[in-house]
């Protein structure tokens, strides 16, 4: 089954304690789509300018992402530039140039309308309401934000909250809106807004899912080398959608599974820059590391008498 | 099986968001003692000034806690007082009174030499070592450190590490001493230097346990309040050594799960103040609570063809 995502669509110029790189694909949208279309079909809704280089999308198209909804509108494309210190924990945004990206109203193409699985991107969360007024109830919508929109739309957030299945932020952000610092207490206050799922991105610290009455963690798959971690949290968002969309089962423990999907590619993502890594991807590799998240947490319980 | 701690036996006074508490029983010594007790008979060799008041170790004392090598010195104890703000993450050390604790030099009675399980909680890396010269043989060595002693006793440190099976320490810790950022690095760089196992404790985000060739994880256990943090690194040591001196069973499977014992005492550590919360625990409670995070991060792997 297909899943829908509308983002953003960036080139990104990233400098990390390993190199450079220069205009490269980057924006929700696009580590989106280079994850998740390695286990489902993606229509794409964003924008890119004049400039952009759309013979780079080929790959992507090869691998049945669809990009009937990418506009292509006069003027710049939207572009940052960040830089990774030592710790690889924290981007430093040295520069963003929204472009044509500032002016993005999201239009669904009618083929993209009946999209079993939605994924609105980190975008105002205005344009995210908009997006579901034009789609037909989808089987999973999920959405994802950020702190900039907390903290300047925040009636619109909670009217958001109320349209959507599921929610991934990270923790700063799920403390943020909730108004809560534990963040099992924050959990419990988005869930009581609508979404019947929250996932708490951790970043190097793993993930949570709650729902009303589970929870789930997975970790992060511990690596040797992160080069870049930009683009972690869509390529997470990604491979989660993508395993939904491909197998269609919405029971927890495939959410479950969905997530640690989702770990596993966040942590495919971060050892290239861009989408590098995802586009060379391929299902063995990607399930020996599901297979390793397994190891990496398994214990058998039994205390003796 | 006995294990024996030798450790710091201190009189705490802690503010937190949720409660004031004077003259505590603290320490590492204390906190570990009251966590693997519940497990295995303990040991414990520290030193307590004039002014301890050692009626408050009688629930020990009838947990199996042998307090033998209990030295009481003329002068004052190990007092500790510290504030955590609303993240409750770090501890703000207000005043610090060594006491007789700045004298300190472990004496292991001829009784505790045969100890299978030998903890040395975190002091002078000298002192760690004139404990092991004490002590026969044991099954296994493990040890605590905290960035103090790495700073001011590097070499010490080094050679402590050729002569433990195991050591345990924090995220922030495991980077100093091994002068790598990365934590896969740092394990591996400490593995080199002797200990077959490190265990690295990340507080809130959960606990890794690194062998040559082996990754376990272990999250925190999500818990609603967090009470009072204190002693839940040495609560998590005692829980972890408490399990192998139960079981006698130094086995990777045997490992992971003393992991999560350790790890479920950490989390009951921290819901009351001092050991309050220890000493009321009981095997089903513990069990109950191991359960719960074996559901935590359960899941089974699977991917469509």
């Amino acid at each position: 089954m297909p899943v829908l995502v509308v983002g953003s669509v960036a080139l990104d110029s990233v400098e990390t304690p390993f190199g450079k790189a220069s205009d490269v694909l980057g924006g929700s949208a696009m580590y989106f789509s280079a994850s998740a279309s390695l286990l489902a079909p993606v229509q794409v809704v964003g924008v890119v300018g004049s400039d952009y280089p759309v013979e780079q999308l080929e790959p992507l198209r090869e691998r049945d992402v669809d990009f009937a909804g990418l506009e292509h509108a006069e003027g710049a494309s939207f572009r940052w530039r960040g830089r990774y210190r030592h710790d690889l924990n924290t981007a430093e945004t040295l520069e963003t140039h929204l472009g044509v990206f500032s002016q993005f109203r999201p239009k669904i193409p009618d083929a993209f309308r009946s999209a079993p699985f939605v994924f609105l991107g980190n975008i105002d969360p205005r344009l995210q309401l908009d997006v579901l007024r034009q789609v037909d109830r989808p089987k999973l919508v999920a959405c994802d934000t950020m702190n900039f929109w907390i903290e300047s739309r925040r009636p619109d957030i909670l009217e958001l909250l109320g349209h959507v299945d599921l929610i991934t932020l990270n923790d700063a952000e799920a403390r943020q809106l909730s108004e809560h610092n534990n963040l099992l207490k924050a959990a419990r206050w988005i869930l009581s807004r609508g979404p019947k799922h929250v996932i708490i991105k951790k970043g190097e610290h793993g993930a949570f899912m709650f729902t009303e009455r589970t929870v789930f963690f997975a970790p992060a798959y511990p690596l040797e080398d992160v080069f870049d971690p930009t683009g972690a949290g869509d390529s997470f968002a990604g491979g989660f959608m993508g395993y939904l969309a491909r197998t269609g089962d919405l029971s927890e423990p495939n959410l479950r599974r969905a997530v640690v999907y989702g770990s596993a590619m966040g942590s495919f993502a971060v050892e290239r820059f861009s989408i590098e890594r995802l586009l060379v991807l391929d299902h063995p590799q990607l399930r020996a590391r599901v297979a390793e998240f397994r190891r990496l947490v398994a214990f058998e319980e039994e205390l003796d008498a």
